[in-house]
């Protein structure tokens, strides 16, 4: 079942590798079938060398297994709250890419600098709160990333701002589907770079919120003039 | 018409690719026929894989299209901006390359500290200044950003500093044709990373102007007595 | 002898050049055989082009030669104070690799800041504290540099935190076997450079201990959850 | 003539390359043998890439050129004073290389504070004095470029320290032979890196003397144990 969404998943997982964004099992992709509620995932701890789309397994979204014979990533409850939340939303991606996790750790959200950022993210990227001892302890951990999450989505849109900094943790990016969604991760990681070096050149840097809103809107505005389309 | 032009610019594009400037279609190499006054330019958001020299689009100073079935650069009025302002040059290139990115966003002048930045720029690389609202929001975004650029310019020599940062958006280099502007564009990055560095060990650094000028006049001067012409 | 422990350290040792955590041979393995005591090291000054298993030098835990042709590494006496004083561990991993290597010269605890860390560390990475004129100059140095390390795992379960900075020096990592300990050199070089990044953008970082708990236990306590097992 | 040292150079020059040192044409390698006082020089502004032994320039100390078709590198004063003033090298190496150009462009000496460091540079590695307008201007100036780096040598053993940083330029290092000093070339970047990092961390750093001449002397000491000579 799903065979495509299973191809799609197990190549977006690939590229996250190809596009040095992982070592080892550091990271995992999904993706929602939006008619019938099943998610697609990686399994949890298994190595991208031998990675087959057969491996993926696949549930619903109150986290029972549908299809497959491994045990789901272990971020999957944050994932599948992600889904009932933002239901924009067809790919996720969770890496531990260098400098979106140097900002986590640092526990402050990404700030818009530049172009670069605007075209692909509406606005500065957020960083979640610290968790609560019951949110780490309580026995729903991975699901209470997702609260945190969301909690931080309250007043924006996912579609403009398609990831999140969890805090001493790691990224997480959407998209409309799995590429798009590694797609923005690996948009992420270049603009966590950026943003590192832009700071440590001028701690006060800042940028004109119209040039935010230009960019952001002639890409994906209802009058977007970038790419063929 | 002008297959060999188109050759060069397709090339050049990819060269970007090659020296790792670009990631997914975040670049645009573009080359004048002065003759003609014909502008060679790679179309809007086309990824490099597949890239082939007809894909290329021909237009005239005043922005239309002479040849081609794609849409070309979102960035194309800012290229011939500068191809009217600044007769002497043949190639330009727009790249997001990490480290002159940074600094565009950091709203810095990239300061000359080294002779590899003098070996081909003679003096600081300006940062431009804000657009005003009119300037983003009026319609003419791309034309104005190379208003702002050709404003810097007004007193600088442009085969002298072939290169600027846009602030919060990224770096333009031009050259006396594609290869050379590309050239201009991986140096940008070189020196821009190493000014990084130099900041951060040492904030109080500086250059004597005798050495910037020895060494640009070594290789473009009168006397130029580098390399084997 | 011990042919399989020698194909192991052998592949180890190239692990090190495959995951760019040495150049010329600056870097070295080691795996125990509990049962014999016998310890198999990476020869002297060795390049890894050409590394093959019969280089392999085995030594009884005294530092006796057993089997080999080739001086084993300078570090030997190091790692045999370690096999001695934590009876758990089967395999060392010494590298020069940049970012752990420049926390040690910066004669800092490697702070944990990051689930990254917690996954495989479960505390600060200890920096050794400098040496006396007697351990260095005494005729013992290799032998003294793994006493000041121990020093640190007093209170220390060594299995907890796998690795250790040598002030003014480098990382070693060890862990179940070779692999193991290779792998958590990986990590150990990746941790440090986000630290390096996280610091650089938020010098007063913190990480919630609840968080650090959490994660190492997730995947390597009595009720770990993460992976196939 | 000289034929095996051509092929010496040759290879150095091509090694910059396949380590990372130089773009374009950013570097250069030189050899002297000792018995004729010939020197062996690659050419100026020659791309690496179809690079042959026989375009290598042989010149006498005075920089007459004795053998070859194509103008020497414009830094071959530098070489030929170095060659002059310290009789125990064979070889010098000249890079743009970032970390340790980023460091010239600092204008700092090289602080020791690691053993990598100290297994190959006895001490800080000299940035030279700003150049005066007659050096700069006078039309000796890459002649003057050596006098400059001699003069941070008249207490210093240039094979303690094979190497030097020239202000706002870049390194030189040298050795016994052309491979010798790409080696010290390779090891000066990638400790200018760890140091850049390690200020970055802690800028208090210090390291113990008594380290630096322990790791020096086991490897170039009378009684060096590293290795397996």
């Amino acid at each position: 079942m799903l065979e495509k969404l299973k191809q799609d998943v197990c190549k977006a997982n690939l590229d996250l590798v190809k596009y040095g964004l992982v070592i080892f099992t550091w990271g995992n992709v999904s993706a929602i079938d939006r008619e019938s509620g099943l998610v697609v995932i990686k399994p949890s701890g298994v190595e991208y060398d031998n990675m087959t789309d057969d491996q993926m397994v696949v549930l619903d979204l109150e986290g029972n297994i549908v299809e497959g014979n491994l045990r789901p990533s272990s971020d999957t409850p944050t994932h599948l709250e992600l889904y009932k939340a933002f239901p924009e939303i067809g790919g996720i991606v969770h890496t531990h890419s260098t400098y979106a996790t140097a900002w986590s750790q640092a526990g402050m959200d990404l700030p818009i600098v530049g172009t670069t950022h605007a075209d692909y993210f509406a606005g500065d990227i957020p960083c979640t709160r610290d968790m609560t001892e019951k949110e780490v302890t309580g026995g729903a951990y991975e699901k209470e990333t997702g609260t945190v999450i969301i909690e931080k989505f309250a007043e924006i849109n996912p579609m403009h701002i398609p990831g999140v900094l969890v805090k001493n943790h790691a990224p997480f990016t959407w998209g409309k589907d799995a590429h798009d969604a590694v797609h923005n991760s690996v948009v992420l990681e270049q603009i966590a770079k950026m943003a590192f070096v832009a700071q440590s050149v001028n701690p006060n840097m800042s940028m004109n919120p119209l040039l935010t809103t230009k960019h952001f809107e002639r890409k994906h505005g209802a009058n977007a003039y970038y790419g063929q389309k």
